[in-house]
């Protein structure tokens, strides 16, 4: 039985009453007790700011609603929690609330994405924390991690299966040969995917988690405008089993990692071998995968999505911002120090699948390999595959600048042996 | 290129220049810069107490050398790091550093298992903080998620593999079909294991570790001796073997979870289906698979030991205090206000798999099936193999009260019918 512990009181406001919000609102009623036990304080919801007022939500308060963000933003509560999604208003929200001395806690990725510098910079200004697990891989702890256990280290790589929509359909079309469409579809009807699917399917909720990743890692702004960014709605259900021939399962990877000269952060269809422990991360789960100089290589999965395991890393933020506001300080905040200069996505050092169709006749693999040589990609392997019409190699490259890569597959399809390049996919995960 | 930031100056007293002391000085001088950056101040190491200081310790700087722990503990450094290992002689440093007001991070599992109350007390006290993120799944960031990511979340239970060593005999058992003893001697030679195994094959490094963790997950004190332990000394490979034709791998886990009534952690061989998360966790690595009533399921993969690895999880703590001393604050301590009751191995809620030589004859499976009925066992599965004398019942158990599986065991070696109970499991994750 817990004990009924002392300690002051600090309102929290809740702006947002969708599937988050009413769950935060449902735990911090709930768990009172034990949440002021492991606070020292006790928190008291001051209020709900809702889109409208009179649809009845269950576990919500009717007198604590209020459809005016931005005033319950400014009201001068302790914590505000932001969990109404969107960018312009959100920011207003988040801005008003910094500005009145609140710290707050948002699950806005794409927020955070876009305007995180200038929001911890109004923290610091102000005195206040801004924190965001939620943001990023739903109730897995990652952010917190990075920025505190991880912080005597120096990460060198992230891969990271942020996206939960685009992992359920992939492993779907990898264990059961659908479509994309089809599963799509599903994935939709299921709840997996939204009515309008363009952000996830096209790699951008993905981009805007791997730039605040990147920031963290790397002490470095970095916005979603810095990230390269593939979605999967090119992949075939022939690509994922052409993977699966050679030992791969393909995942949409968001990956931030230091090379020559700066970093580079991408998110696009990866193909992964099957023995990485990433392989085995299945359906709608997130894991993350980090690589440290001294801790080697260290994973996080778990649920990415859905209201409780966001309500349970945004409630985790809520305890670690009231702790401070007890103790007066503020916590750790995105450091920006290293300004390590973002590259594109030419500067990524990367390997590369591909399946090219050419002519069946003598000569023809030493021409293809004099392309690679002349842009000094190095082959880890080739197969070749039918004959006559049929003829397919299939190349597998070493490790490589992209943008050599990239100026090796654009002579490909110039070579007069050539007749298509059928296929095309990164490869990570494999050295 | 890192700016030169400013900032006060924490002194750093280094207790231990063993393998992980020399990584922890080595990171401390190469990334100087970097980690003043992130912790607010230059971390100026102090003094480094060694056993023998005639021994040539790369790295270590040898005017800091000194052979008086204690000494050096007391000194008033702002952060004493305690790797010297052992319990008596650490435990008097690190009360000496906490007695000084000085912060204190360590590596040492067995001192907290055993004095973490005490030890937290003491801290709270001098108003220092008290870190050992090393402690449990070395690079692992484990325990600061389980106190602040999961801070407004309830724990339900935790499923670890926490011992590197035993956890490559066991991988190397079942997949290679080789026996104890020769895979013990391997991971002898690689350094996998020590010259004595007895504290990682007989489980008690796991119990001590379970202990910590069941603490931070359960705000309750709990030590090594409230710990069920069983090593992996008895099992065979066809007891591994037997499991693999079944579906599952053969794990050493660290358990701690709610039970009716209170808590229970308990450390044994276990069967884990080859599905679950934890069956891919190969060789010498450590995950810990976490169930929380919001979050759902978490799971933290990684190196869970040697030099560099512990090293990165040490300065991930040094710098946190660091912080915690720049601001004038402490972090969250160890908070035992729960007081859930820890109880035995027989209030465990778990399944069996038991292989039983069985007379011949009909009415056998009745009979058998009857003893488990009356200890209220239910039975997820029975397999008959063999006749005559080879007449072998293989029974899977749902979940029930160990004390009331134990009696059926006995009941079941009482038997008439029953000639040996050849083989017996417990099952986890398969539920």
């Amino acid at each position: 039985v817990a004990q009924q512990p002392q300690g002051p009181v600090l309102k929290v406001a809740l702006v947002g009453g969708g599937t988050v919000g009413s769950q935060v609102a449902r735990l911090l009623r709930e768990n009172a007790d034990e949440l002021a036990a492991r606070s020292g304080a006790r928190l008291e919801l001051a209020g709900v700011a809702v889109r409208d007022a009179g649809k009845t939500r269950v576990g919500l308060p009717l007198d604590l609603l209020t459809t005016d963000a931005v005033a319950l933003a400014s009201s001068g509560a302790d914590i505000v929690v932001e969990l109404m999604g969107g960018v312009e208003v959100a920011h207003e929200v988040v801005v008003a609330a910094l500005r009145t001395g609140s710290s707050v806690v948002t699950a806005n990725k794409a927020l955070i994405a876009q305007h995180g510098a200038e929001l911890h910079a109004l923290a610091r200004e102000h005195g206040v924390d801004l924190y965001y697990e939620a943001a990023v891989a739903g109730a897995i702890p990652l952010l917190q991690p990075l920025t505190s256990s991880l912080a005597g280290d120096r990460i060198t790589r992230v891969l990271g299966i942020v996206n939960g929509t685009t992992n359920y359909i992939l492993t779907r079309m990898g264990e059961e040969g659908a479509a994309f469409d089809e599963v799509l579809a599903d994935a939709q009807a299921l709840g997996y995917a939204e009515a309008d699917p363009t952000a996830d399917v096209g790699g951008h909720d993905a981009a805007a988690k791997a730039a605040i990743v990147a920031g963290l890692a790397f002490h470095t702004a970095v916005t979603a405008a810095d990230v390269h960014v593939e979605g999967i709605t090119s992949i075939s259900v022939d690509d994922v089993a052409a993977a699966g021939d050679m030992g791969f399962v393909v995942k949409l990877l968001a990956i931030a990692e230091e090379v020559p000269g700066g970093i580079c952060v991408r998110v696009h269809p990866t193909m992964v071998p099957r023995t990485h422990p990433l392989a085995s991360v299945r359906e709608a789960f997130n894991a993350v995968f980090v690589t440290a100089e001294a801790a080697g290589e260290v994973m996080f999965y778990g649920r990415g999505a859905g209201g409780t395991p966001t309500a349970s890393a945004v409630l985790g933020d809520v305890v670690t911002v009231a702790r401070h506001r007890v103790s007066g300080v503020v916590g750790p905040t995105l450091s920006t120090h290293a300004e390590r200069p973002v590259l594109p996505i030419g500067e990524a050092i990367t390997a590369y699948y591909v399946n090219l169709h050419v002519d069946d006749r003598p000569g023809v693999l030493a021409m293809v390999a004099s392309l690679f040589a002349e842009h000094s990609v190095s082959i880890a392997g080739v197969r070749q595959e039918g004959s006559g019409d049929e003829a397919t190699l299939i190349v597998r490259t070493h490790r490589a600048r992209d943008a050599d890569l990239q100026a090796t597959i654009a002579d490909l399809r110039e070579s007069p042996v050539v007749r298509a390049v059928a296929g095309l996919m990164r490869v990570e995960g494999a050295d």
